[in-house]
Order: C-alpha cells, then structure tokens, then sequence
C-alpha cells in the first residue's frame, strides 16, 4: 500500500494561488467563510479521508458487493462513510443555509470530493450521489418532499440515486418507457425496469432515493415528455416506511469499483410502486441535467483524483526500488541507482503530474465559475452559467481519457509489479477505466461540447472561454520567461479557432452528421487546449511567487516545480495538437455510414 | 460471448498476397511446403483454436490459478492443449525435419500462434514458450540435452520455461546472482531465486524444464559473467524423474491472464538442484536472446492477437444493438438505427481495425524476414538478419501500447456494458495490459531500438529498412489513387531520418544519457511510420486486387475495405508524427535528472 494519495500543497496552491478562493469570500453569500477556514475544511476532509477511506480501498475491491436472495450487501465501510459524511456536514455542503447546508463554495467542496476519491474512490459514489439528489429535491421539489427526503439524506441515513438508463435507452434518453400513472392523491404508479444505477440499493441503508425519469401516461414522445420523479425504496405511510415495489433484480459484475454496487432495478411489478412527481410534469430531464452536470464534473474530479492516487503510488515505488545505473557510469562496482534517477521514470512521473495536476486545476476552474455564478447576476451571471457550460463535458472527458493513460504509466514504473495485486496500481486502472462511460460517454460528451456548447448563442460561450484564454496568455507572455510558452499557446488557440470555424461551416452547409462526425477528435483537441491554459496559468502564479526572495527553499522548489510540469506539458503533451488538428481538417470522410461502402 | 475472433480472410490475404508466402516454398529447405498446404495448415490452427481454446477463455479467466501446500493447479484445459499442440506438431513447427519439426515458415506458425492468441491468450503461453525453451537446447544444447528433453517437450508433455528475472533484477539482467557451482559430473549445483516465470509450474505437466540464467562460481561480474542452463523440476536419474529441489515459493496474482501461472521458485535450498550447462560457459545471455527475440515477437503478436479478438467482440455488438438515431433523420416514430451506423462508432472500430491489423501486418513482415534469413546467405542473410533486429522492438511495442487504446476503443463501443464481465472487453482490456510488461518493458524495448538497433554498424540496420520502404513509396507512387499516401508517408520517413540524425548527433557528442532520454517518444514515432508502411503495402496490393474486373462482389469489398482502412490511418492515425518529431526535437532537457533540480 501506498502512503500518500494527494498533495495538500498542491491543493491550497491550486485553491488559493491560482483559482483565489478568498474572492468568493467578498460575495455576501459566502461572507462566513474565510481562507483560513477554507483551508482548515480541506485539511478536514483530509482527516477524514485518512481515517475512513483510504485504509480500505483494497478491502472494498476485494469485498466487492454480494448479491443472494434479492439482498444487497457492500463492505461495512460504506455506512460508516455515510455516517461520517453526514455528521460533517458534507453531503450537501453547497447547500445554502436555509436548506441546512453550509454555504460552501463549490471550488472546497470539489477539492473536498477530490480528496476522497483519491482516497477511495469506490466509497465517494454513495454519499456523492445521495448530495446530488437531494440537490435536485431542494432545488425543484415541493416543501413536503424536501421535509419528507432531505434531512435524511444530508444526515447520510438514507441513500440518494439518480435513474435514467434503460436497457433499451442509454445512450438515447428519448427512447425511455418507465411509466408513471396519475392517482388520485397526487402521486403516481411507477413501472419500469432501470440498469447501471449506482448506489442502487444495499442492506445497511434505512432507505434508497431514486430521483428516476419516467413518462406520464399520454405525455408526448421523446425528451419532451420525460417527467422527474422521487422513488423512494421504501415509502412513508402514516410515518411508517414501507415496501415500496422497487425491486433490485440483479447487480452488474464489473471490471473495477468492484465495493461501489450498480443494480438493475424493476418497479411496480406487483402495481405497487408510487412515485411523487418533481417540479413540472415533462420538465424532467431539464431538471434531470442540473444532477447530470454536476455528476459530469463529479466524474472528472473522480478520474483526476484516481490518477493523483496512481501517480503517488509510483512515485514512492520509484524513490524506493534500485535497478540498473545511469549512463554516465555504468560500472557494476557500484550499487544499482534508484529508478527515479532514470530519464524513462522521469518522462512517466512527469505525464502523470501533467495530466492529473492539470486535470484538477480545470475542475477547480469550473468549481470557480460555477460558484461566481450563483452569486452575481445578470449578464456576469450569463457569462459564468456559459464558461460553465462549456468546460463541463470538458471536464468530465479529459481526465476520464487521459486519466487511463496516466495511470497506464504508474503500472509501467511499477514493472510486473504494476500488474500484480501487491500493489494498488491495477485496481487503480480498472478503477479509472469507467469514468470514460460514467454520465455519458466519451462521445456523447463529445456531441454536447461540439453539438451544442461550442455552437450555442453563435459561439458566445466558445468566444468567452477564448477571451479567458487570453487573459493567462497575456498575463504569461509579461513574464520574460513564459512569453515562449504564451505564444505557443496562442498558436494553438488560433488553430483551435479555425478547426471550429471549419467545423461550424460544415453545419452551416446542413450536413450535421458530417458535422459531428469527429466530434472526440475534436473534443481531444479543445481538452489539450484547455488544459495547456491550466498549466500557463499555474506557471504565471509561480513565476510570481518566485519573484519574492523571502521564500523558503522548501517552497522554491515546490513553484520550481510547477514550472517544470508546465514545460513539460508543452514540449510533450501540447504538440499533439498539430495532428488532431490536421485529422478534422481533412476533406476525407472516412466515419460517416455512405450506403456505397462496405467497410467492415 | 462473441461468435468470432479473427478473420481469416484478412490473414490470408497478408499471408498470400502481401507478404507472398508462395515465394518461400521456392527455396529448398520449404520446398515440400505450398501455398496451398500452408492455408490449410491455417485453417487447421483455426479448427484447433475454435475447438480447445475458444471456448474456455471466460473460463480459464474465472478459474484462475491455485496454489496450495505448493502445489499449483491450472484449468483442466492446459493439458488438453499441450497434448493436442504437441499432437498437431505446433510445438517446435519451425524446426528442421533433423530436429523433429515440420520446417514450417515462420509467416505460418506466427499467424498461427496469432490465432491461438485471438482465441485464448490464456492458453497459449504454454505451448508458445515450451516451444521456445526446445529451441534454445535445440541450438545449443549438447545431444544428450537434446535427447533427454526436446522429445518430450515437443510432444506437449513437459513444460518449457524463460527464467531470467529476480528480485532484485528485472530490466537490469546484469545483476543476477542465482549461482552454478560446477560438480564432478560435469553438472552445476543450482542456488537462488527467480521470480515471475511464465508457465514456471503446475501438477498436469509431467515436467517442467527452465531454461535459466545463473552464474558460474567466479565468473565475471555483469552479463559477460552470465551462463544458461536447463534446470528441470524432475531430473532423471536412472531413467527415473526425481524431484531436483526446485520449490514453487508462491504464484503472482495478476490483473489478467488470470489462468496463466506465474511463478516464485526458489532453487537449491536442500543444496540438491542440478543445472546443466547449455553451450559455452558465460555466453548464457546472447543464446536466450534468440529466445527472448522470438518471444518478444511472440509477445507483439499476443497483443495484436487480443486486440483482433476485442474488435470482433465489438463489431458484434455494434451489428446488433440499437441506439438512437442518425442525423439526418431523427424522427422518433422510427425503430432505433444499430450502433454501427454512427460515425463515432465506426470511427472506433477503424481505430481497432487500424492497429490490430497494422501489427500483425508488422509482424508477418518479421517472419518473412525471419524466414528469409533462415534459407540465404552471405550478405543476404546479413541484410534480413538487421531488418529483423530493428523491427523486433517496434514489433513488440507497437501492438502492446496501441493494443491498449484498441481494446479500450472497444469498450467503448460497448458503453457501460463493455466494463461488465458479461461481456468479454473487460477480460481483454485486462489481459492485454501485460504486454507492455512483458518480455522488456516498452521502455527497455526503446533503448534497444534506439540505442542499439538504430545506432549498430553505423545505421545500416536503419537505412535497409528505409530502402524496404521506399520499395513501398515507389510502388504506391505508381497508382494514381495512392499517390497522395505515398508521399504523406514519404514526408514522415523524411521527419523520422531527421529526428534520428537529431538524436544520433547528440550520442555522438557523448551525451548517452540525454540521446536515449525520450527513446520511448522515438519508438512511438518509428511504430507509427513503420506501421503506416504496413498499410500502404496493404494499400498497394488492394489496388492491384481491384484491377481485376472478374473480382466476385464480396472480394471487391474485402478489398476497398483494406484500402478503407489505410486511408483512415494515414488520416487519424499518421499525423500524430508530427507532433512526436516536435517533442523529440526539442531544445529543452527536461527528463534527464540534474543535481540542482528538485521536480517531484
């Protein structure tokens, strides 16, 4: 086992240096909290995480979910976790005060989220989940559901989910057919089957919420007819819970997050299944998104954090394993060096930093917008809601990739060791490699980035995101030693610029299919992008921290540091640009169905 | 499970066509060998494959490995397939007549093997390296070696190993101590540890015999000091087989290739373990480097192998699951279009189709070489020998990296499905993961390539395989639809020279260090330029295919597909060179270690 799974350095560096958490604090809705206390919720959740989560990351693997007689039981941990979660106030801790939450911002609550992934990422999904539910009760649902449901939730008692996927309908939310019948008292008979719900159902929880997308008898096909409603396990009559006709079919066998359970669940088979509407009839996946969105960014956070977790592990297997000597000398009388020391571990631990670091500063940047949104109005208001919409399949899609790469690259240091079981690298990789499909796939968040965020309002939020751009890039290119780094940026945004333009014209002409065709090529493009800007930016604030002599040397080399990975995120990462770039401009049309071609 | 896992036309179409088998069987020593006969021998591999591999792949997964009191069981069926290989005389097919083979070409027992692997990577490896363990006596092992084990090792009775790694020397084999004190028999004493050996022991094998590297008492320090050696578990002794104190200590328990053994063993410690020396004393390492170059193939091919298997596994599924709908038209009173009519989707199954058959494309080209070397002499052989040496690394490298991402590709297609254990990606996506580990990491594969192989009699090696490709340029140049592609791949044949003269420029400086610091950055850019020559030949040959108007409709479209395929890796694929060539070329150091740096 690992000792370490993040840096905390990092973390405050990221939260307060590069992304200024204390500006929130000015807003009125955030006045209570100060950066100290900010920090101080960190170091927290930091305890919290050593205590209850990391020390039974092998055990949850291993433990894995049991299935037998309809019962569903996970590892002992995950009610402890829920508890503890609860009792500290963080399922929910965005919540504002009147909903009884803490008025966190989200840029503490996302690192917070962060922290325990990393430390366990197959516990984080239960009260995850359940904090996200319970935000869609409090911000769409009646005062009776809010009292009836959210108390218990944000005390970790009872479980929260999100159920949209169908067999027939996951990918395509359109196609789903869960039905919802009106009855007299205002509630609804629910029918349906759901698969791949998370969190779905387990013993050592008093009760599950289902926050489930169903269709109201008659209501129109497609999207517009979907209705959000609560379906609680067990329902409360005359203060009593009982059964409610929610049965748990079955569990998925998976590759990885083997201690987080995912069910296949079947409602009303004996027509006894009642649901309570949320919000509007045929509204549902409207409010359904503001979960979906914030579950997007939660992937990317989790992804990011499994590689930060991956990259400790090997960093510490390479300060500790002696094999081969340099080149300089190689002579046999002396003992074998560390690994470390060799330029091929170097090159690995330095992508992992790239990728996870830069990974977790973008999220941050979205937790930042988002916060900034809630408190301002207006067009600044618009402006963040659009930064916001933009980087979120972003967000969610990068790390969820590159993370399998990152991580892919601590099992190389490990060796054969790396794929062996003594060590945690190859859970991590089985771990990782569902955030890729988690909320949407990689394509799907790709058709969203390209299909709609890049194109909504003729561009705006596209140009606004370039105009953040631009500030890092002036700000760099200040700076004697970054001006080389702000241009290559520069030249790649440009680039980026006319592959949209390029792409945009195509939809303009009619042929949408043509249009999205590379819409993952593309979506590789703008998160290399994107996450360049994360890495200029952090260079900026080291270069200024650099600048104060005072400084220890402890923390020279921390900001020393940063540049370094910044560099090296532009002479390895950022010249793959090029090429994306050249794919979506080819005339070629290779992917798109031509009733001509038999290719495969 | 899926109903298919190779494709046998595109086998034999690479076998036939693009590498010309028929060709050999001109030469003497293949001579009772024809065109026919090898197809046929094929598809006998293939009816092996389907009847004794196959079907047990899921299975050997779950079963896994047990071992208890020491003794290590493996699924029923790796006996059943050692005696059915050894039966059919795929163990050892490439030997001469003399040596009990069948002189089958290289090309036929590759592919053949890629069949096998395709069908159960967790079989294969038994066979595959008792094969390899025969050949290594077979070359150098004195006749009483050769009568007292090949027989039997041929005839799929006893086990073969490779025991070269311990604990404290893996990449670097310079370091090993396992110990041979010479006895008066003429026999050495064995003593000290190996560990992850392939196939090192299981109870339904009569015997298993190591091939192994030790030190002679007083021999010098480092790999000159190096011998091999044939330590068998049971030695005979009055025609007896009795225990040699050959102790399994423990099995490895890895992410995949769950039913393939890895062992622990520990020798000599009753002081009762006898070694026989194999040829001269201290050359052990350049002997089993015939074996390790084999396996190294060997190893390029299993991972070709499963990334065909999981394209097929996937292209299934996209053939028969409904989602959503195209864009042209998105009515929702139509049924759902399939899966494989998205161009998302079927941008995923060329990636797969691009690099799966792009390295075994790769590795038959080997065997030809291979085969080549083996019937000419002189400088000819000379000239086949270098080609094999520098594309052995790239051979191995490319399918096991990019095998990754193909695999993944198919997950992907399968959505939250592929990373269930109802289907088999997830199985796949585990068991390809090793490649990269196995047999040299890709890390030391690319110091071999780049710091031996390139470099070694002052490029020769590397200008004879640009001649070989050039042949390609020239013939692709000729055909007007291919003009374009020859002179892409011309453009990155140019890059990669020039990078390669960058880098050999600063070797010659004497900064071995810094020259061989982003080796593995080099062989992803010689993979990818090697590769695209692959395609083009395929290219090549497709064209020529279609000029022949009687083709039959199905033909027509095996071949336009091929052509397909080409055109999406020199579009999707090809122009990551360029941004690799960048990297490589850069000014800044920044993996190399420097004393006043602290990075991590």
């Amino acid at each position: 086992m690992a000792s370490e799974y993040v840096d905390m350095r990092n973390l405050k560096f990221l939260v307060n240096e590069v992304h200024r958490a204390a500006e929130l604090t000015e807003y009125p809705y955030f006045a209570d909290h100060e950066s100290e206390t900010l920090d101080m919720m960190l170091d927290a959740a930091k305890q919290l995480a050593d205590d209850h989560m990391f020390p039974y990351l092998e055990e949850c693997d291993r433990f894995g979910v049991l299935f037998e007689d309809g019962k569903v039981t996970v590892h002992p941990q995950v009610a402890k976790v829920m508890k503890a979660m609860g009792e500290n106030g963080w399922i929910g801790s965005t919540f504002s005060y009147d909903d009884g939450g803490m008025q966190l911002p989200h840029m503490i609550a996302f690192v917070a989220e962060y922290i325990f992934e990393a430390a366990n990422n197959n516990l984080t999904g239960y009260p995850g989940l359940t904090g996200g539910a319970a935000r869609l009760i409090v911000s769409f649902g009646s005062d009776e559901l809010k009292e009836t449901y959210v108390p218990n939730m944000m005390a970790g008692k009872w479980q929260g989910t999100m159920a949209l996927t169908e067999p027939q309908a996951g990918s395509s939310l359109s196609d789903i057919t869960t039905s919802a019948t009106p009855q007299d008292d205002g509630s609804y008979k629910i029918q349906g089957t759901k698969i791949f719900i998370s969190s779905g159902d387990y013993e050592s929880t008093e009760n599950v919420i289902h926050l489930m997308l169903a269709r109201i008898d008659g209501a129109p096909k497609g999207t517009k007819g979907i209705s959000l409603f609560v379906v609680p396990k067990h329902r409360l009559e005359n203060g009593q819970l009982v059964a409610n006709d929610v049965i748990t079919a079955g569990i998925f066998h998976k590759m990885g997050q083997n201690g987080y359970v995912t069910t296949h669940l079947s409602m009303g088979e004996n027509d006894n299944c009642h649901g309570y509407l949320v919000g509007e009839a045929h509204r549902g996946l409207a409010y359904m998104f503001q979960m979906m969105n914030g579950a997007r960014i939660a992937v990317g956070i989790g992804a990011s954090s499994i590689a930060s977790a991956a990259y400790h592990a090997s960093l510490q297997y390479a300060n500790e394993r002696p094999q081969g000597r340099r080149w300089g000398d190689r002579s046999l009388d002396q003992p074998q060096t560390l690994i470390i020391n060799h330029p091929d571990i170097r090159r690995m631990l330095l992508v992992q930093r790239a990728i996870s670091e830069g990974s977790i500063s973008l999220a941050i940047q979205c937790a930042r917008y988002s916060d900034l949104m809630h408190v301002s109005e207006g067009d600044e208001k618009k402006k963040y809601d659009m930064l916001l919409e933009i980087l979120t399949p972003v967000c969610k899609t990068y790390p969820s990739e590159e993370g399998i790469r990152s991580v892919s690259n601590g099992i190389q240091i490990l060796g054969g060791y790396g794929y062996c079981k003594d060590f945690p690298m190859e859970q991590y990789y089985r771990d990782i490699r569902i955030m890729a499909l988690y909320e949407g796939t990689t394509g799907i968040q790709s058709l969203d980035l390209l299909g709609r965020k890049v194109v909504m309002d003729n561009g705006a939020a596209f140009r606004l995101l370039m105009g953040e751009i631009q500030e890092t890039l002036q700000a760099a290119g200040a700076i004697q030693s970054l001006k080389n780094y702000s241009q290559l940026l520069g030249k790649e945004l440009k680039r980026l610029a006319d592959v949209t333009q390029h792409l945009a014209a195509i939809a303009q002409k009619g042929d949408i299919e043509l249009f999205l065709a590379d819409a993952t090529v593309y979506m590789e493009l703008f998160g290399l992008v994107t996450v360049a800007w994360q890495w200029l930016k952090q260079g900026v604030i080291s270069e200024q921290a650099l600048s104060n002599v005072a400084l220890s040397d402890g923390e020279k080399q921390f900001y020393q540091g940063k540049i370094h990975v910044m560099k090296f995120f532009f002479v390895y990462e950022l010249p793959k640009a090029a090429g994306l770039a050249k794919t979506l401009l080819s005339a070629e049309s290779l992917t798109v169905l031509k009733e001509t071609e038999a290719v495969f």
